[in-house]
């Protein structure tokens, strides 16, 4: 039996779809299984907080789905050729970009910041896509489907130039809202001439002599769009018409605009079913970005070596932040929203620690006690009607300060509610499983605290102990023995001194 | 200047060429540059302990290069596609059957397990590849250089499936000594029959409705063979010719003479220059590996959970115990043996340790000292002359040993040389830098030592010291106080009680 259809709580899932421009309850095409689609990122240098945002809100949302029971394959790319610099035809490649300036094979750069992306989000315990495919990876995927566009009579060929037709396409605007007309306000004046209208938008270009990524193809060796990738690599692992396609509200138009009008005229079918776009972080209301220019490193969030930072932040913190604000809402960011955000954290965490740690007594301790085993169905209740309302963390974070608190109260007025343990079970999932944070901040790498401290600690407890055993002071000596062994550390005097087992 | 021409050791750089079968002196092709290409794994399985003997081997031979001033591109696949169980040409692809069997995509197989691989390699200090091609990435490539064997008639397609003409090679068997004749006995009796010669290889394979990856093709829709793969990426990667070619001695044939077979007839030039292979690790004479069952996966060792481990094991002790045998020797596996490295290397660092610690004194305490400064000149040949024999990393960590013995034994006499600041820098590049070996075995995840344990450990001797201070013992409250700020720990007394800052 799915939670999503005996959901205890007071609402189902409700989710804003940019397709239909309103929040809509959410019914997969195939339920339990949901296919998920978010546009990953083009890996030619850091993840910045931009980028948190976007993936910590997908994760939030991936995890859940699978909170509801549903069974996601989540699905992100890597975009690591086509990605031209100002987001449209014109221009270089990001990628090729950075690798002449860089002097080493653009697949360098790609693996580079494949990999610092992944340390990243792994720091902010965004779970790993089931499949993360790379759009060099699927270059016969992509001719195919140009050619089947061509063939179809959406696309046109020409000089080794493969052009989509956007008269052709019946949907295009159905996302952006923009007609044929006013889509071409976007692209510069000086369009490349072989277009038959400025805003048609390049599947394949042809590529010269000195282009370092290029692939042989039906029109000339040359490499793909930009838009193409996601079109074919999200059909290839979800199927044509799937359930959630993700993204940042920049990739509105053009980039997922030409999705759908690739993706529906070669399958005929409706392509994503939900569209999701989280909105993006500002820094004093401008957009924060690697393009603009004004973006901090996640790595630098979590080293605190940015010029416009005091000092590092546990990634936790930052996760816990971006969670503050809806998905759909701008975060704005400065430091001192995030001291506070630390602040409330660690005070959410205290109290949920001073949940966590009571012991549940034997039921009948509390058989006068009739009302209480409603505190869980209420707190589910107010957690999963926030989440059910187009995932909305701010709220769902705000019944957790709310209900912890109430709860707390309870306790210490010895009237624990009888499901104790059924809640202290539940609150770790919302918190660690939903929301996916953990319990314990210092367990962060972003803490001061690290292994070799606790070897350095240890020896001086067990000197200071050797001192009081020598001066004859055995009421400290003892205390320092039993103390550690509270925390699973066994001290074994000898002749050679005190030797000690670590915990398991 | 680079070290390589200036070296300070008394010896050149030599290599066993598995091509040759002998120790040759290294002369790299375009120096300083370096093109490196390493079998990678075939990710439908968690990596066990040989595969660390293989990549902690290459490794330590990248990082070693890189010590003498080369700039390496280290390049080593990730196989997703092609490699069939038993790895002749018949039977189902590894990958596939392990996605039928998990009922997923076989991208989600590929993509959970080159996840866990580079976890593992993480810890165990292997540098990550600069670039680590897929082979489902790349089938463009294998297209084009199968057509460009068959061009060339060294290739026949038949029924969808193209074959390599092994009679056809002229240098085919170069690697592995077996000439056309006898290269087939290690196929199986029924081969085939569409094949001219049963040791023909595929390149190419026909894929019928069920199978699960595939693509189009001139010859109709199929997939890659397995050897294709590392032709077609070595080459695009690092030049028809490029200096090194490594890989375990089980893919020596037929493996690597099919590369070689496939590359050399396509480009017409000589492939890599130096063939490096590892060997196995044994368990009671017999090779672990995951197709023989009777691997212990690595993430089994760090956490103690295999059947046949007593206890966990620190991937630094691993990545020791691997490097104490040459790269070309079995490793026999054992506990013992291992608990035998891990007293080996506990020594070893706490030797180095006390080496390290000690602060250089001024020049002209050392006035009279004059043999002294040959010390580092010494090391560094004793060190350097066992790596340049082809890598040897037994002699090299025995030449630590033996060093620092007699280094800390002077240091203990007061005659610390007059270079130790040289010395100890060195030292240290020697240990974390060439051999990838930490300084400090209790930072490491397989330790438990972790950071909440430093929290209480802290708050322990906070309250240990509030409860003196309340006794008035002042001399044992400013001890743990003074020792703290030792350790960069500072404490505030104040009403609210004892308050600390964190080392940075």
């Amino acid at each position: 039996m799915f939670n999503y259809v005996s959901s205890m709580s007071s609402s189902a899932l409700h989710v804003y779809n940019s397709l239909t421009r309103k929040k809509e309850l959410f019914e997969p095409i195939h339920a339990p299984h949901i296919g998920m689609y978010v546009c990953g990122p083009t890996v030619y240098g850091d993840a910045h907080l931009g980028h948190a945002k976007s993936y910590v809100s997908f994760d939030v949302i991936r995890r859940y789905l699978s909170y509801l029971d549903y069974k996601v394959r989540y699905v992100q790319n890597i975009t690591d050729v086509g990605h031209l610099v100002g987001d449209g035809d014109e221009g270089e490649d990001k990628i090729s970009k950075k690798a002449l300036i860089e002097r080493v094979d653009p697949m360098e750069i790609a693996e580079t910041y494949t990999y610092t992306y992944f340390r990243d989000m792994d720091a902010l315990s965004v779970l790993r896509p089931d499949i993360s495919p790379r759009a060099t990876g699927h270059i016969p995927e992509q001719i195919t489907m140009i050619q089947d566009l061509i063939d179809k009579g959406y696309a046109y060929a020409i000089d080794g130039n493969v052009y989509f037709d956007i008269q052709s396409a019946p949907n295009y605007g159905q996302l952006s809202g923009r007609n044929v007309e006013n889509a071409s306000s976007g692209t510069r004046i000086k369009s490349a001439s072989d277009k038959r209208n400025p805003a048609d938008f390049a599947l394949w270009k042809k590529a010269d002599d000195k282009h370092l990524m290029k692939w042989p193809s039906p029109w000339g060796v040359g490499y793909p769009g930009w838009h193409i990738e996601c079109s074919a690599m999200s059909i290839k692992y979800l199927g044509a018409h799937f359930d959630i396609h993700g993204g940042g509200i920049e990739n509105q138009f053009p980039h997922h605009e030409c999705e759908i009008a690739q993706a529906e005229c070669s399958t005929g079918k409706s392509f994503a079913k939900y569209w999701l776009h989280n909105n993006m972080v500002t820094l004093d209301g401008q957009k924060m970005g690697k393009s603009l220019g004004n973006a901090i490193s996640l790595e630098q969030f979590f080293n605190g070596s940015h010029p416009l930072l005091q000092r590092s932040w546990d990634p936790q913190v930052i996760r816990f932040f971006l969670l503050q604000s809806h998905y759909r809402s701008t975060t704005d960011f400065s430091e001192k929203a995030l001291e506070a955000a630390e602040a409330g954290f660690q005070s959410l965490l205290s109290t949920i620690e001073s949940i966590l740690i009571y012991k549940p007594q034997n039921r009948h301790d509390h058989k006068n006690d009739v009302n209480n085993n409603k505190v869980l169905p209420n707190f589910k209740a107010t957690f999963e009607s926030a989440m059910n309302d187009d995932f909305n963390t701010a709220q769902a974070i705000a019944s957790l300060f709310d209900n912890t608190k109430k709860i707390k109260k309870k306790i210490t007025a010895g009237q624990s509610p009888s499901d104790l343990l059924a809640l202290q079970n539940w609150l770790k999932i919302a918190l660690t499983e939903v929301l996916g944070l953990e319990t314990n901040l210092s367990n962060k790498s972003g803490s001061n605290f690290n292994n070799k401290l606790s070897e350095d600690l240890l020896h001086l407890l067990i000197d200071i102990r050797t001192k009081a055993r020598m001066d004859r002071e055995f009421e400290l000596s003892d205390i320092i023995r039993d103390r550690l062994k509270d925390l699973d550390i066994e001290l074994k005097d000898s002749k050679e001194g005190t030797r000690y087992t670590l915990p398991k």
